[in-house]
């Protein structure tokens, strides 16, 4: 019996879907037959992907027209998918949705992070948090995974560790996240507009960050999360700090193992602390396109604060690798499998 | 009596417009009374321009409430100031336009470049082509200032002082202009959306560009120009190369008299040529925000090809601050007042 | 009498006094008489500051030539004005020191931070901290000038009406810088090796900032400050964050009073929160090349947190603009003359 | 028995090194076993090429040290390998030499471009150009590669259907390469100072590029060729423009037909030229990565001037892939092994 799973993308000119598009073309168990975009159906991919010229003959076709597929891949904005659920679930027996729509557990979470009601609240249980690095068994053979966000991914893998530890004092965390313009997506704007743009160093949401949310879900305990983003003249990756603390009498020695125990042996979490060279702390330049999360720290040890440091692909970890890492694991293929991709320098 | 000139800037919100406020308002002897936008019509200036914050109180107007000025600067979309050009001399005594409308002589050579007629062929000859360096003397007292182009400009004081020695060779002369991304305007674009347009180089204009006409008017020869335009990642800037051939026997030596006799008492052309360093030849980098063109040349004595570079700030020399120097010498006052920025380094 | 005063620049390769050179150039009671440096004696300075051709013909001495001036700017090293101080107050009535050397109180606290004993511990309480919006008045007729950091006064000018106002409580303050490149300096390195340093997010001082030192004198209280440094692809540039907390009970209009009440009058601070458009925080891309430190704000109601974000050019406002207006003061000049620059939109 | 072929990189903590051994460690029949560095032996690669954290443990070692090997590749300066192939070809049956120094056939030719004697004359004819576009039949079974300099790589392939077809006219050929500062190396020097480089557009090379013989032994013809090098604010990349000439007559149809048959079988050649869309000539922007070389071209039917236009990331198919994709055919292996990455989009 072959592996060969067939995939549909709903939403595919946008940068998520795009980028799950290109990863699953190298796949060797995926085989894409239909990518979806109301407004450029008819279009061959590779006129709004132009990096897969030559890697497929695949066009754009629209979302009414989609047939069924082992795998759906819902890229679609935030509050679109969950609407428009059951139309999907007819379509194919695994969904893997990237936007926002079913990551939160608790309605009441949802309703006060955006502002509405879930439309499919009943549905809330049936989705496992897209994270392999803290839900890898309950990955394994799901069939609907919520696709954790950038930010919150970038968050949480950083803290995780101590939250797993247990040692984390009640205080206040402030994490800031520096993010790339991807994440705005593909769509044009006057904000997005190169010549406001490139040199820019643009806070766009000191406060109310809605992945603070999900990020807080995955991170139970009494620390308040404070997330602030902004954006920077890259266009992908997001660099996050974040200032946690500790009681006296931990060492950076300490924290390297809680850190070394947890992240190991995870084919995509590299811990990154050098004494020497340019490059001791992570850096999402040497990311682009691959599906590390690199995690660094350093100790304040007059005042137990823990400055972590972590770095994603916003559009690979942080979204479309980081959902094919988990569709990996749900089929028991190789966890690794097309993301093997190591990264350029320089880049 | 006084010297102060009131000036209404017409289409203020794009970027020509809002260059030539930011110079006018600086200037010692204008005063900048009115500006006009349809779009924004009602907010504060600096709302669009948010360097001018704190530096004017001046709203943007409709068109239709302009009111009287000594200096009607027109910052519109090509083709659309001619058109209503009556409408704007009623209005002031002096009037410069930035767009392309006015500046090529010949009806036939204007319908050949931008594909219609010229809506007023009988009011070309009033106008003077705005460059200083070529036509200062028609300039004095002018009151109708046709802006040079931004690309036109840097090509035509590229070249012409070997024009004016007479020496150049009856071959084609292909020049490549590196025009950053505020020469395409305020509005967001596909093309524009800083994802799209961060990291890329793109030839946007391979044949034909429309500056190629007012250049070979300015530069008048048996020598074909071919103007090949490609956008960089910078925001603004022009650096143009450009491959002219002149007779055997001519010196290195020679370029630079024929330069220095043509230049040598310019106040915004310098003469970029260093034997070390790293700043050797003329980079836009140098020049945000400066009325300086740079022009540098290289020889290759075996093939009388002369290399010549030069550099502008496409909004600057490229447009509002080459029109400030038309509008100084039309006013008879110092030709520098109110273009004494150095620029930075580094920058 | 005349009010030209004449300015020996120390240390004017690099790019502190660079700019220094560059803004006094322009300065109409200014006269740059002699800049020295080791390593290009002899050259012209505007062979290292390109931005400076056509504008002087002044070329570098060496320091052992330096001859009286009115003014003597000290650009050197950290540690190296300190020691030699005798050297140049021989030779100038007012000493502007842009380095470390003279900015902190406390010989302890020098002895902290900078890991050795102040060379010259009795004459710090000579020098005034060049930072006019908290010295203004202890400037007036200042002979010695100690220039604030550039990291410091973009945090002492964000949280300085907090203080002021004495509502801060005795929270741990988050600061975080986002630098541009000319920070380090102008000196080549493996770090600054384009191709490693131009698509980097580098936190280069995670915990230990030495600017802690500076900004906590400033600003004194029971909030402990933590500031972490991270680099960008900007060249110029920082774009501060601050994470502060007030008691319950405070509003958004309460910290808005607050701020124009202090800065309402300066000619430097702009209150930067603006609820549409795309620039509605402080930028430090809007402020190349000018004096202004933008400064904006929002609050967290529920947690009483206030996230301050303040902007600068590090090489104007956060050092030789800095110093300038500082000059300026203590002279009885108008406090903008010389640094009258808007800044670019776009850039 | 085993394909697998052991791999020995000289010169590894360079760029091209770096890249070989980023390309290798991933290539199914390759083992590198030694990595030398005279500068960095004894460190992790990983510690200078931090791309390859967690890819592999290997160390650099001192060229002394050097082991046997099935292939050597040589990365090291101009004129260095040269000098020394008979220690290399001690070592390996296969030798690749990434640097110029096998590249030209004629020693004459040799001596006018790098200004000495070639150290081995004799060993010229055996060395094979390393472009398997035009040297394919040649590389099969080939144990001596020169691989082909990037800048010329992106000329020869922009001009070679043209010079196989037979039609390009007499006249001179300009063709401009704007480069990512990677071109240039990994040591830092002043202008590689990221202050100095990141808003450049700097003319490197108006005239006299080394790259001129090698392009001009590959495309043989009475059409002079002018190669003019820009660097740009890009890390990787080299965007290539050429104005060729072709009589009368010649359709942009022919021009299709003409780079369809050279190239319509060829792995790593695509021709972009597109109508619609924002993508629609080659763009180095989408290569960074992979070992393509876009190609496309405009025509001026008016006057028989054909614009090319070719991308290629410089370190790729300008170096390290196109020496993999040599390697690949010499031994007979798939020509795509290894070089299957499609580049990002965005980027």
């Amino acid at each position: 019996m072959s592996e060969h799973k067939t995939v549909a993308i709903v939403g595919g000119s946008g940068y998520a879907g795009g980028e799950f598009l290109r990863l699953a073309l190298s796949h060797p168990n995926l085989k894409v037959t239909q990518v979806t975009s109301e407004r450029s159906s008819g279009l061959p991919v590779s006129m709004i992907h132009p990096n897969l010229r030559g890697r497929t003959n695949l066009k754009f076709i629209k979302a009414a027209a989609l047939e069924d597929a082992d795998i759906v891949v819902l890229a679609l904005p935030h509050n679109s998918a969950a609407k428009r659920i059951a139309e999907f679930e007819a379509k194919g027996r695994v969904i893997v949705d990237l936007s926002a729509d079913f990551r939160l557990k608790d309605p009441e979470v949802y309703r006060a992070t955006y502002g509405e009601d879930h439309p499919t609240p009943e549905k809330l249980g049936e989705w496992v948090y897209g994270n392999p690095e803290l839900h890898r068994e309950e990955l394994r053979g799901a069939t609907r995974i919520a696709c954790a966000g950038c930010f919150a991914t970038s968050v949480v893998l950083a803290l995780y560790p101590l939250v797993k530890l247990g040692v984390l004092l009640p205080k206040d965390i402030i994490a800031t996240g520096l993010v790339g313009s991807s994440a705005a997506g593909a769509s044009a704007s006057d904000g997005s507009h190169h010549p406001e743009r490139a040199g820019s160093l643009r806070v766009y949401k000191p406060v109310g960050h809605r992945h603070t949310a999900e990020a807080q879900q995955e991170l139970p305990g009494h620390f308040p999360l404070h997330l602030t983003a902004i954006s920077t003249p890259r266009v992908r990756g997001i660099l996050t700090t974040a200032h946690a603390w500790i009681p006296d009498g931990y060492s950076d020695r300490d924290v390297w193992s809680a850190y070394r125990e947890v992240y190991g042996n995870e084919p995509f979490v590299r811990i990154v602390k050098v004494a020497k060279g340019i490059h001791r702390y992570p850096d999402p330049m040497l990311l682009d396109g691959t599906n590390y999360c690199d995690i660094g720290f350093e100790m304040d040890v007059d005042t137990g604060r823990v400055v972590l440091m972590s770095a994603i692909d916003n559009l690979v970890k942080g979204t479309a690798g980081h959902a094919l890492q988990c569709l990996n694991i749900a089929h028991g293929w190789e966890e690794t499998m097309g993301l093997a991709f190591a990264g350029l320098h320089p880049a």
